[in-house]
């Protein structure tokens, strides 16, 4: 089992003090799934963390301080530094952390994670779900999705390995992850059917600590998507 | 004075057959400003380099085979290896060739480059000249540019470096010139009259070697522009 992080669960919050020696700080908010990214590398790497969930509607200034954009994730050490954006924090947390490193050593090995990623990152739910809701016919975009997804089941076959990065847990396989958390609430599901070694991979994903430490189930999920797009965004929601 | 490279520039061309050893190749287009970056790093880094141009209208299968997205640039090593993506390659050559560093050596130092390209991406210069195109009142995107450019200038002023990274051009500096040297393209050069420093950036940019051996002028770079967004784009204007 992973540590369970302090979480500080507050509408109203005075701005925080310094981190304390020997942890970081994690800025979030519990369903991001960019926030999630930097979660698991926390969990994974075994790193010892504080969170201040961020109400994201109430941003207090403080907040805005640290992070001009609103954004979270955000993360702040000891020394005063912060670091914002998903990937930057993940590569970041990485590279100080020298313990069970996720991105490979060699320039090539690190510059195809990225490359991956800028890919993955092309696939966008979050149209597919706010077409559907419109009443407009998603089956184009579901279309693309699938193609996304069979191109990624290729890849597996290809270097028949159980992960994008080998046959243990790297980088780019949490880099990924929150988004297949999020097919059940985004309800295409089903796109996986024709993909069997990328919905093995799924499978193997949900067997990890980091990933079992970070995720919220499909129902939970569902429940703050629909409270979020009725502009009602129930952030403990779960607690 | 840089090194020239090699240039192929053929309208149909064959596969090329390996990279010749000790040198990596790039294949380019002479006006892409992601590719630009790419060639800034070659040059400052003093790497040698062969080009191979391509028609982005009429891609050769063999490139598409390379990379599948059909974009430039992309960096090929004697190796094999095969690398996209304007940022993805230039990390990658940084941190491949040790002489020269662009990048600093701190995680931290990274991360603050990359939160700084991450917000810069956002500038979107294409927008404007294509609404200015359709007749379409600009103001707001100006607005929006002058935002960016005062952050830009303020960071400068606050820093006190004559550069984004420091006193000497280092990465984020050479990831951003491309946009810089188009402003006149763009017709923006207005929106640095209120940001000195920023202006003053731009000027001391324009003496840098790899500055100079990569730059068009911007009266190149306007008929270039113009006969692309005309659907009829000279790949080798003014060769």
């Amino acid at each position: 089992k992973t540590s369970s992080p302090k979480c500080f669960i507050i509408t109203v919050y005075p701005a925080p003090g310094p981190v304390p020696k020997d942890q970081v700080r994690l800025y979030s908010m519990r369903f991001c799934p960019f926030a999630q990214r930097t979660r698991l590398v926390l969990h994974a790497k075994g790193i010892k963390f504080e969170t201040i969930n961020i109400h994201l509607k109430q941003k207090p200034d403080w907040f805005l301080e640290k992070n001009p954009d609103g954004l979270v994730p955000v993360i702040e050490t000891p020394a005063g530094e912060v670091v914002n954006e998903s990937v930057i924090t993940s590569v970041f947390l990485d590279e100080v952390y020298p313990e069970k490193k996720l991105l490979p050593a060699t320039p090539f090995g690190k510059a195809q994670q990225k490359m991956m990623l800028e890919h993955f990152s092309k696939v966008c739910l979050f149209k597919i779900s706010s077409a559907r809701r419109k009443g407009d016919d998603v089956s184009g975009l579901e279309a693309e999705l699938k193609e996304k997804f069979t191109s990624l089941n290729e890849y597996l076959v290809k270097r028949k390995t159980k992960f994008f990065g080998g046959d243990t847990i790297t980088f780019i396989d949490y880099m990924m992850w929150p988004f297949f958390e999020r097919l059940g609430m985004f309800e295409v599901q089903h796109c996986l059917d024709h993909t069997p070694e990328l919905k093995k991979w799924t499978e193997l994903m949900l067997e990890d600590p980091a990933v079992k430490a970070t995720m919220h189930s499909t129902e939970n999920h569902k429940t703050f998507y629909n409270n979020f797009l009725d502009g009602k965004p129930d952030f403990d929601y779960g607690l």
